[in-house]
Protein backbone atom coordinates (compact mmCIF):
# COMPACT_ATOMS: atom_id res chain seq x y z
CA UNK A 1 0.00 0.00 0.00
CA UNK A 2 1.44 3.00 -0.94
CA UNK A 3 1.48 6.11 1.56
CA UNK A 4 0.65 9.05 -0.65
CA UNK A 5 -2.32 7.36 -1.34
CA UNK A 6 -3.38 7.69 2.07
CA UNK A 7 -5.03 11.46 1.72
CA UNK A 8 -8.20 10.00 0.43
CA UNK A 9 -8.50 6.67 2.95
CA UNK A 10 -11.71 5.02 4.19
CA UNK A 11 -12.22 2.35 6.57
CA UNK A 12 -15.40 -0.31 6.53
CA UNK A 13 -17.01 -1.43 9.76
CA UNK A 14 -19.49 -4.51 9.28
CA UNK A 15 -21.61 -4.75 12.13
CA UNK A 16 -23.18 -8.19 12.78
CA UNK A 17 -22.81 -11.14 15.20
CA UNK A 18 -23.93 -13.58 11.98
CA UNK A 19 -20.82 -12.84 10.48
CA UNK A 20 -18.50 -13.48 13.25
CA UNK A 21 -20.26 -16.41 13.98
CA UNK A 22 -19.56 -17.59 10.18
CA UNK A 23 -23.01 -18.26 9.66
CA UNK A 24 -22.82 -15.60 7.09
CA UNK A 25 -20.06 -14.97 4.67
CA UNK A 26 -19.39 -11.15 4.51
CA UNK A 27 -19.14 -9.86 0.95
CA UNK A 28 -20.26 -5.89 1.50
CA UNK A 29 -16.62 -4.94 2.65
CA UNK A 30 -15.81 -7.21 -0.87
CA UNK A 31 -18.04 -4.74 -3.10
CA UNK A 32 -17.32 -1.21 -1.13
CA UNK A 33 -13.51 -2.12 -1.59
CA UNK A 34 -13.72 -2.42 -4.88
CA UNK A 35 -15.74 0.69 -5.55
CA UNK A 36 -13.26 2.40 -3.66
CA UNK A 37 -10.37 1.39 -5.88
CA UNK A 38 -12.26 2.56 -8.99
CA UNK A 39 -12.55 6.09 -7.51
CA UNK A 40 -9.32 6.27 -5.97
CA UNK A 41 -10.33 5.67 -2.57
CA UNK A 42 -7.69 3.78 -0.14
CA UNK A 43 -9.17 1.40 2.12
CA UNK A 44 -7.05 0.80 4.78
CA UNK A 45 -9.26 -0.99 7.28
CA UNK A 46 -11.87 -3.21 7.35
CA UNK A 47 -13.47 -4.41 10.92
CA UNK A 48 -15.89 -6.62 11.94
CA UNK A 49 -17.57 -6.25 15.23
CA UNK A 50 -20.45 -7.61 16.82
CA UNK A 51 -24.23 -5.97 17.87
CA UNK A 52 -22.89 -4.52 20.99
CA UNK A 53 -23.46 -1.01 22.16
CA UNK A 54 -20.17 -0.08 23.73
CA UNK A 55 -18.31 -1.80 20.76
CA UNK A 56 -20.28 -0.03 18.04
CA UNK A 57 -19.36 3.25 19.58
CA UNK A 58 -15.96 3.23 20.30
CA UNK A 59 -14.79 1.58 16.83
CA UNK A 60 -16.77 3.80 15.11
CA UNK A 61 -16.00 7.00 16.32
CA UNK A 62 -12.20 5.76 16.40
CA UNK A 63 -12.58 5.50 12.52
CA UNK A 64 -14.26 8.40 12.44
CA UNK A 65 -11.36 10.56 13.70
CA UNK A 66 -8.72 8.56 11.79
CA UNK A 67 -10.50 8.34 8.06
CA UNK A 68 -11.86 11.09 5.34
CA UNK A 69 -14.81 8.39 4.82
CA UNK A 70 -16.10 5.55 7.12
CA UNK A 71 -18.76 3.07 5.65
CA UNK A 72 -20.70 0.97 8.14
CA UNK A 73 -23.17 -1.92 7.21
CA UNK A 74 -25.56 -3.90 9.31
CA UNK A 75 -28.02 -3.24 11.98
CA UNK A 76 -30.85 -0.77 11.00
CA UNK A 77 -33.96 -3.20 10.71
CA UNK A 78 -36.76 -3.01 12.68
CA UNK A 79 -35.80 -5.90 15.00
CA UNK A 80 -34.49 -5.57 18.94
CA UNK A 81 -31.17 -7.16 17.31
CA UNK A 82 -30.73 -3.64 14.82
CA UNK A 83 -28.91 -1.49 17.47
CA UNK A 84 -26.79 0.61 15.03
CA UNK A 85 -28.32 3.99 14.49
CA UNK A 86 -29.06 4.20 18.22
CA UNK A 87 -25.55 3.46 19.33
CA UNK A 88 -24.11 5.36 16.69
CA UNK A 89 -26.62 8.16 18.03
CA UNK A 90 -25.32 7.75 20.91
CA UNK A 91 -21.38 7.72 20.02
CA UNK A 92 -21.36 11.23 18.55
CA UNK A 93 -23.89 12.26 21.86
CA UNK A 94 -26.99 13.03 19.33
CA UNK A 95 -30.45 11.88 19.93
CA UNK A 96 -31.80 9.11 18.16
CA UNK A 97 -35.05 11.48 16.65
CA UNK A 98 -38.25 10.47 14.31
CA UNK A 99 -37.08 11.71 10.92
CA UNK A 100 -39.83 12.85 9.17
CA UNK A 101 -38.56 12.64 6.09
CA UNK A 102 -38.03 9.28 6.91
CA UNK A 103 -41.27 8.90 8.06
CA UNK A 104 -43.11 10.19 4.71
CA UNK A 105 -40.60 7.30 3.14
CA UNK A 106 -42.30 4.33 4.46
CA UNK A 107 -45.88 5.65 4.40
CA UNK A 108 -45.58 6.14 1.22
CA UNK A 109 -44.06 2.41 0.39
CA UNK A 110 -45.93 0.89 2.70
CA UNK A 111 -48.87 2.26 1.05
CA UNK A 112 -48.67 0.73 -2.05
CA UNK A 113 -47.34 -3.06 0.26
CA UNK A 114 -49.33 -5.51 0.94
CA UNK A 115 -47.41 -5.50 4.70
CA UNK A 116 -48.73 -2.37 7.43
CA UNK A 117 -46.08 0.31 8.80
CA UNK A 118 -46.23 -0.92 11.98
CA UNK A 119 -44.18 0.49 15.32
CA UNK A 120 -41.45 -2.11 14.76
CA UNK A 121 -41.32 -0.69 11.01
CA UNK A 122 -41.64 3.03 12.03
CA UNK A 123 -38.64 2.56 14.24
CA UNK A 124 -36.53 2.09 11.29
CA UNK A 125 -37.53 6.05 11.05
CA UNK A 126 -35.93 6.83 14.23
CA UNK A 127 -32.39 8.49 12.71
CA UNK A 128 -29.66 10.53 14.41
CA UNK A 129 -30.55 14.57 14.77
CA UNK A 130 -29.12 16.37 12.22
CA UNK A 131 -28.23 13.31 10.11
CA UNK A 132 -28.79 13.41 6.42
CA UNK A 133 -30.46 10.42 4.50
CA UNK A 134 -29.12 7.90 2.46
CA UNK A 135 -32.24 6.45 -0.01
CA UNK A 136 -32.98 3.15 -0.56
CA UNK A 137 -34.50 2.03 -3.63
CA UNK A 138 -35.37 -1.40 -2.80
CA UNK A 139 -37.20 -1.66 0.48
CA UNK A 140 -37.62 2.16 1.55
CA UNK A 141 -36.01 2.40 5.23
CA UNK A 142 -33.23 4.90 4.60
CA UNK A 143 -29.15 4.75 5.94
CA UNK A 144 -27.99 8.08 7.22
CA UNK A 145 -24.98 9.77 6.88
CA UNK A 146 -23.34 11.22 10.27
CA UNK A 147 -20.22 13.38 10.07
CA UNK A 148 -17.96 11.45 7.56
CA UNK A 149 -19.87 8.25 8.55
CA UNK A 150 -22.06 6.59 5.93
CA UNK A 151 -24.45 4.00 7.27
CA UNK A 152 -26.40 1.64 5.13
CA UNK A 153 -28.32 -1.51 5.40
CA UNK A 154 -26.53 -4.97 5.77
CA UNK A 155 -29.01 -6.79 2.83
CA UNK A 156 -26.40 -6.83 0.58
CA UNK A 157 -28.86 -6.19 -2.24
CA UNK A 158 -29.91 -3.02 -0.20
CA UNK A 159 -26.56 -1.72 0.61
CA UNK A 160 -24.91 -1.90 -3.42
CA UNK A 161 -28.34 0.12 -4.16
CA UNK A 162 -27.36 2.48 -1.63
CA UNK A 163 -24.07 2.84 -1.93
CA UNK A 164 -23.92 3.29 -5.74
CA UNK A 165 -26.71 5.56 -5.88
CA UNK A 166 -26.15 7.67 -2.84
CA UNK A 167 -23.34 7.50 -1.45
CA UNK A 168 -20.70 7.09 -4.65
CA UNK A 169 -22.16 10.34 -6.10
CA UNK A 170 -21.24 12.50 -3.06
CA UNK A 171 -17.60 11.38 -2.44
CA UNK A 172 -14.33 13.16 -3.02
CA UNK A 173 -12.90 10.95 -5.38
CA UNK A 174 -9.17 10.43 -5.30
CA UNK A 175 -6.13 10.37 -7.38
CA UNK A 176 -6.81 7.65 -10.24
CA UNK A 177 -5.16 5.01 -9.07
CA UNK A 178 -3.62 2.37 -11.99
CA UNK A 179 -3.31 -1.03 -11.63
CA UNK A 180 -2.43 -3.53 -14.47
CA UNK A 181 -1.58 -7.41 -13.20
CA UNK A 182 0.15 -10.24 -15.01
CA UNK A 183 0.41 -13.83 -14.65
CA UNK A 184 3.89 -15.28 -14.35
CA UNK A 185 3.93 -18.84 -14.43
CA UNK A 186 7.21 -19.80 -12.23
CA UNK A 187 6.31 -20.08 -8.36
CA UNK A 188 6.53 -17.09 -5.73
CA UNK A 189 10.14 -18.53 -4.52
CA UNK A 190 11.63 -18.56 -8.40
CA UNK A 191 10.96 -15.06 -8.90
CA UNK A 192 10.82 -13.52 -5.71
CA UNK A 193 14.46 -12.09 -5.84
CA UNK A 194 13.38 -10.32 -9.47
CA UNK A 195 10.62 -8.52 -7.57
CA UNK A 196 11.94 -7.64 -4.54
CA UNK A 197 14.88 -5.81 -6.96
CA UNK A 198 12.04 -4.30 -9.09
CA UNK A 199 10.12 -2.61 -5.93
CA UNK A 200 13.72 -1.16 -4.49
CA UNK A 201 13.88 0.68 -7.84
CA UNK A 202 10.48 1.93 -7.51
CA UNK A 203 9.06 2.40 -4.57
CA UNK A 204 6.06 4.61 -6.18
CA UNK A 205 4.63 1.41 -7.97
CA UNK A 206 3.09 -1.20 -5.23
CA UNK A 207 4.39 -4.59 -6.63
CA UNK A 208 1.88 -7.30 -5.11
CA UNK A 209 2.73 -10.78 -5.60
CA UNK A 210 0.05 -13.78 -4.99
CA UNK A 211 0.80 -17.07 -5.77
CA UNK A 212 -1.73 -19.56 -7.49
CA UNK A 213 -1.58 -22.98 -9.17
CA UNK A 214 -3.13 -23.56 -12.60
CA UNK A 215 -3.61 -26.97 -13.66
CA UNK A 216 -1.34 -29.02 -11.25
CA UNK A 217 1.39 -25.88 -11.65
CA UNK A 218 2.28 -23.07 -9.90
CA UNK A 219 2.77 -19.82 -11.15
CA UNK A 220 2.45 -16.01 -9.63
CA UNK A 221 -0.33 -13.25 -9.98
CA UNK A 222 1.46 -9.78 -10.16
CA UNK A 223 -0.39 -6.70 -9.31
CA UNK A 224 0.86 -3.19 -9.71
CA UNK A 225 -0.72 -0.08 -8.89
CA UNK A 226 0.57 3.73 -8.60
CA UNK A 227 -1.13 6.93 -9.03
CA UNK A 228 1.82 7.51 -12.08
CA UNK A 229 0.70 6.10 -15.57
CA UNK A 230 4.25 6.18 -16.77
CA UNK A 231 5.96 4.50 -13.65
CA UNK A 232 3.84 1.71 -14.01
CA UNK A 233 3.97 1.46 -17.41
CA UNK A 234 7.96 1.23 -16.90
CA UNK A 235 7.63 -1.92 -14.19
CA UNK A 236 5.29 -3.58 -16.28
CA UNK A 237 7.08 -3.45 -19.41
CA UNK A 238 10.06 -4.98 -17.39
CA UNK A 239 7.97 -7.84 -16.27
CA UNK A 240 6.95 -8.35 -19.78
CA UNK A 241 10.44 -9.35 -20.76
CA UNK A 242 11.41 -10.74 -17.45
CA UNK A 243 8.29 -13.48 -18.38
CA UNK A 244 9.79 -13.81 -21.93
CA UNK A 245 12.99 -14.12 -21.17
CA UNK A 246 12.28 -17.21 -17.99
CA UNK B 1 -23.71 -11.87 21.34
CA UNK B 2 -23.75 -12.78 24.74
CA UNK B 3 -21.18 -11.22 26.97
CA UNK B 4 -20.74 -14.39 29.33
CA UNK B 5 -19.39 -16.35 26.64
CA UNK B 6 -15.97 -13.80 26.85
CA UNK B 7 -14.39 -16.00 28.87
CA UNK B 8 -12.78 -17.89 26.01
CA UNK B 9 -12.93 -14.94 23.16
CA UNK B 10 -10.83 -14.69 20.25
CA UNK B 11 -9.41 -12.08 17.31
CA UNK B 12 -8.75 -12.70 14.02
CA UNK B 13 -6.45 -10.48 11.99
CA UNK B 14 -6.25 -10.80 8.01
CA UNK B 15 -2.99 -9.35 6.63
CA UNK B 16 -3.17 -8.30 2.68
CA UNK B 17 -3.23 -5.43 0.71
CA UNK B 18 -5.15 -7.66 -1.71
CA UNK B 19 -8.49 -7.60 0.34
CA UNK B 20 -8.61 -4.57 1.24
CA UNK B 21 -8.50 -3.46 -2.51
CA UNK B 22 -10.70 -5.78 -3.69
CA UNK B 23 -9.04 -7.94 -5.32
CA UNK B 24 -9.43 -11.12 -3.36
CA UNK B 25 -12.47 -11.77 -1.53
CA UNK B 26 -11.36 -13.46 2.11
CA UNK B 27 -12.50 -16.52 3.26
CA UNK B 28 -10.46 -17.11 6.10
CA UNK B 29 -11.96 -15.31 8.33
CA UNK B 30 -15.28 -17.39 7.78
CA UNK B 31 -13.52 -20.82 8.13
CA UNK B 32 -12.04 -19.40 11.82
CA UNK B 33 -15.48 -18.02 12.70
CA UNK B 34 -17.09 -21.26 11.39
CA UNK B 35 -14.45 -23.59 13.47
CA UNK B 36 -14.58 -21.22 16.67
CA UNK B 37 -18.27 -21.45 16.98
CA UNK B 38 -18.38 -25.43 16.64
CA UNK B 39 -15.83 -25.49 19.76
CA UNK B 40 -17.37 -23.08 22.14
CA UNK B 41 -14.69 -20.14 21.29
CA UNK B 42 -16.36 -16.29 20.55
CA UNK B 43 -14.54 -14.94 17.84
CA UNK B 44 -15.62 -10.97 18.78
CA UNK B 45 -13.58 -9.13 15.94
CA UNK B 46 -12.54 -9.37 12.57
CA UNK B 47 -9.80 -7.14 11.37
CA UNK B 48 -8.22 -7.17 7.75
CA UNK B 49 -5.43 -4.67 7.76
CA UNK B 50 -2.59 -3.83 4.92
CA UNK B 51 0.54 -4.69 4.38
CA UNK B 52 2.35 -2.43 6.60
CA UNK B 53 4.72 -2.95 9.69
CA UNK B 54 3.82 -0.12 11.97
CA UNK B 55 0.11 -1.33 11.63
CA UNK B 56 0.54 -4.79 11.76
CA UNK B 57 2.65 -4.31 15.33
CA UNK B 58 -0.07 -1.88 16.94
CA UNK B 59 -3.10 -4.37 15.64
CA UNK B 60 -1.45 -7.50 16.63
CA UNK B 61 -0.35 -6.25 20.19
CA UNK B 62 -3.59 -4.99 21.07
CA UNK B 63 -5.45 -7.72 20.05
CA UNK B 64 -3.20 -10.43 21.87
CA UNK B 65 -3.63 -7.79 25.06
CA UNK B 66 -7.46 -8.27 24.51
CA UNK B 67 -8.15 -11.69 23.54
CA UNK B 68 -7.44 -15.05 24.69
CA UNK B 69 -6.27 -16.41 21.23
CA UNK B 70 -5.73 -14.31 18.00
CA UNK B 71 -5.53 -15.96 14.59
CA UNK B 72 -3.48 -14.11 11.82
CA UNK B 73 -3.29 -14.93 8.29
CA UNK B 74 -1.27 -14.05 5.84
CA UNK B 75 1.77 -12.40 4.54
CA UNK B 76 4.38 -15.27 5.59
CA UNK B 77 5.50 -16.02 1.85
CA UNK B 78 9.16 -15.53 0.46
CA UNK B 79 8.15 -11.83 -1.53
CA UNK B 80 9.35 -8.75 -0.59
CA UNK B 81 5.31 -7.92 0.15
CA UNK B 82 5.51 -10.76 2.83
CA UNK B 83 6.35 -8.85 6.15
CA UNK B 84 4.19 -10.18 8.86
CA UNK B 85 7.09 -12.37 10.52
CA UNK B 86 8.90 -9.35 10.60
CA UNK B 87 6.59 -7.27 11.64
CA UNK B 88 5.23 -9.96 14.64
CA UNK B 89 9.10 -10.52 15.71
CA UNK B 90 9.36 -6.53 16.46
CA UNK B 91 6.04 -6.35 17.61
CA UNK B 92 7.17 -8.58 20.80
CA UNK B 93 10.67 -6.84 20.67
CA UNK B 94 12.02 -10.34 19.41
CA UNK B 95 14.34 -10.91 16.46
CA UNK B 96 14.07 -13.01 13.65
CA UNK B 97 15.91 -15.94 13.69
CA UNK B 98 16.34 -18.99 11.33
CA UNK B 99 14.88 -21.38 12.83
CA UNK B 100 16.45 -25.34 12.39
CA UNK B 101 13.41 -26.77 12.82
CA UNK B 102 11.71 -24.54 9.93
CA UNK B 103 15.07 -24.74 8.07
CA UNK B 104 15.40 -28.93 7.97
CA UNK B 105 11.43 -29.38 7.13
CA UNK B 106 12.16 -26.70 3.91
CA UNK B 107 15.06 -28.81 3.00
CA UNK B 108 13.27 -32.06 3.39
CA UNK B 109 10.49 -30.73 0.88
CA UNK B 110 12.53 -28.90 -1.29
CA UNK B 111 14.40 -32.29 -1.97
CA UNK B 112 11.57 -33.84 -2.70
CA UNK B 113 11.02 -30.99 -4.93
CA UNK B 114 11.06 -29.53 -8.93
CA UNK B 115 12.33 -26.65 -7.16
CA UNK B 116 15.38 -25.25 -5.51
CA UNK B 117 15.57 -23.82 -1.96
CA UNK B 118 16.98 -20.73 -2.53
CA UNK B 119 17.30 -17.85 -0.78
CA UNK B 120 14.13 -16.25 -1.14
CA UNK B 121 12.48 -19.49 0.01
CA UNK B 122 15.27 -20.01 2.93
CA UNK B 123 13.41 -16.05 4.13
CA UNK B 124 10.46 -18.64 5.26
CA UNK B 125 12.46 -20.45 7.96
CA UNK B 126 13.06 -17.17 9.74
CA UNK B 127 10.39 -17.05 12.58
CA UNK B 128 10.44 -14.76 15.86
CA UNK B 129 12.66 -15.84 18.30
CA UNK B 130 11.21 -18.29 20.41
CA UNK B 131 8.25 -18.79 19.03
CA UNK B 132 6.76 -22.22 18.59
CA UNK B 133 6.21 -23.85 14.61
CA UNK B 134 2.41 -24.62 13.06
CA UNK B 135 3.18 -27.62 10.88
CA UNK B 136 2.41 -26.96 6.74
CA UNK B 137 1.62 -30.39 5.48
CA UNK B 138 1.02 -28.87 2.01
CA UNK B 139 4.07 -26.67 0.88
CA UNK B 140 6.16 -27.05 4.53
CA UNK B 141 7.01 -23.46 4.96
CA UNK B 142 5.45 -23.24 8.56
CA UNK B 143 3.32 -20.60 10.58
CA UNK B 144 4.36 -20.00 14.06
CA UNK B 145 3.02 -19.29 17.50
CA UNK B 146 3.72 -16.56 19.68
CA UNK B 147 2.52 -15.66 23.41
CA UNK B 148 -1.41 -16.65 21.97
CA UNK B 149 -1.01 -15.08 18.59
CA UNK B 150 -1.03 -17.81 16.08
CA UNK B 151 0.41 -17.02 12.65
CA UNK B 152 -0.79 -18.95 9.71
CA UNK B 153 -0.52 -18.50 5.90
CA UNK B 154 -2.47 -16.48 3.48
CA UNK B 155 -3.60 -19.36 0.95
CA UNK B 156 -6.87 -20.56 1.83
CA UNK B 157 -5.87 -24.37 1.48
CA UNK B 158 -2.73 -24.17 3.62
CA UNK B 159 -4.57 -21.77 6.61
CA UNK B 160 -6.57 -24.47 7.07
CA UNK B 161 -4.65 -27.45 6.80
CA UNK B 162 -2.74 -25.68 9.69
CA UNK B 163 -5.64 -24.63 11.93
CA UNK B 164 -7.50 -27.74 11.66
CA UNK B 165 -4.42 -29.75 12.19
CA UNK B 166 -2.20 -27.81 14.50
CA UNK B 167 -4.26 -24.96 15.85
CA UNK B 168 -7.65 -26.46 16.87
CA UNK B 169 -6.02 -29.53 18.74
CA UNK B 170 -4.09 -27.08 21.29
CA UNK B 171 -6.86 -24.91 21.88
CA UNK B 172 -9.21 -25.12 25.21
CA UNK B 173 -12.46 -25.32 23.85
CA UNK B 174 -14.75 -23.19 25.46
CA UNK B 175 -18.49 -23.96 26.75
CA UNK B 176 -20.05 -26.00 24.18
CA UNK B 177 -22.50 -22.76 22.33
CA UNK B 178 -25.69 -24.69 21.25
CA UNK B 179 -27.48 -22.89 18.03
CA UNK B 180 -30.88 -23.84 16.43
CA UNK B 181 -32.62 -21.85 13.64
CA UNK B 182 -35.91 -21.47 12.32
CA UNK B 183 -37.58 -19.86 8.91
CA UNK B 184 -40.68 -17.75 9.74
CA UNK B 185 -42.47 -17.28 6.54
CA UNK B 186 -42.97 -13.46 7.76
CA UNK B 187 -41.49 -10.68 7.01
CA UNK B 188 -39.43 -9.12 9.72
CA UNK B 189 -41.47 -5.95 10.80
CA UNK B 190 -44.41 -8.43 11.34
CA UNK B 191 -42.92 -10.43 14.05
CA UNK B 192 -40.08 -8.06 15.41
CA UNK B 193 -42.52 -7.18 18.42
CA UNK B 194 -42.90 -10.72 19.48
CA UNK B 195 -39.23 -11.74 19.02
CA UNK B 196 -38.11 -8.39 21.08
CA UNK B 197 -40.44 -9.89 24.13
CA UNK B 198 -38.98 -13.57 23.83
CA UNK B 199 -35.45 -11.68 23.84
CA UNK B 200 -36.36 -9.78 27.34
CA UNK B 201 -37.98 -12.99 29.02
CA UNK B 202 -34.50 -14.61 28.22
CA UNK B 203 -31.04 -12.33 27.91
CA UNK B 204 -29.51 -15.70 28.19
CA UNK B 205 -30.03 -16.76 24.95
CA UNK B 206 -28.91 -14.53 21.63
CA UNK B 207 -32.14 -14.40 19.07
CA UNK B 208 -30.54 -12.93 16.17
CA UNK B 209 -32.96 -11.89 13.33
CA UNK B 210 -32.18 -12.51 9.71
CA UNK B 211 -34.42 -11.50 7.02
CA UNK B 212 -34.59 -13.29 3.65
CA UNK B 213 -36.63 -13.56 0.25
CA UNK B 214 -38.12 -17.13 -1.24
CA UNK B 215 -39.53 -17.49 -4.12
CA UNK B 216 -40.31 -13.47 -4.25
CA UNK B 217 -41.90 -13.32 -0.47
CA UNK B 218 -39.87 -12.44 2.52
CA UNK B 219 -39.49 -14.32 5.48
CA UNK B 220 -37.43 -14.58 8.77
CA UNK B 221 -34.28 -16.70 9.77
CA UNK B 222 -34.51 -17.02 13.48
CA UNK B 223 -31.10 -18.14 14.94
CA UNK B 224 -30.54 -18.89 18.38
CA UNK B 225 -27.49 -19.44 20.65
CA UNK B 226 -26.79 -19.97 24.22
CA UNK B 227 -24.32 -22.18 26.59
CA UNK B 228 -27.70 -23.78 28.33
CA UNK B 229 -29.47 -26.19 26.26
CA UNK B 230 -32.38 -25.85 28.30
CA UNK B 231 -33.37 -22.38 27.92
CA UNK B 232 -32.22 -22.43 23.89
CA UNK B 233 -34.92 -25.40 23.61
CA UNK B 234 -37.71 -22.96 25.73
CA UNK B 235 -37.39 -20.70 23.52
CA UNK B 236 -36.99 -22.51 20.12
CA UNK B 237 -40.67 -24.39 21.52
CA UNK B 238 -42.10 -20.95 21.84
CA UNK B 239 -40.67 -20.00 18.09
CA UNK B 240 -42.73 -23.07 16.74
CA UNK B 241 -45.70 -22.55 18.12
CA UNK B 242 -45.82 -19.29 16.78
CA UNK B 243 -45.12 -20.45 13.81
CA UNK B 244 -47.89 -22.78 13.81
CA UNK B 245 -50.42 -19.75 14.96
CA UNK B 246 -49.33 -17.56 11.97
Amino acid sequence: MIYNFFMNNAAVIIIGNEILSGRTLDQNANFIAKRCSDIGIVLDEIRIIPDIQEVIKKVVINASNSHKNVFVTGGIGPTHDDITALSIAKAFKRRLVLNKKAKILLENHYKKSDFKLNESRMKMAYIPARASLIMNAVSAAPGFKIKNVWVMAGVPKIMQNMFINYVEPNLKKGNKIYTKDINIFKPEGDIAKFLSKLQSSMPDVEIGSYPFIKKGKPGTNIVLKATNLKFLTLIYKELVVFKKKH
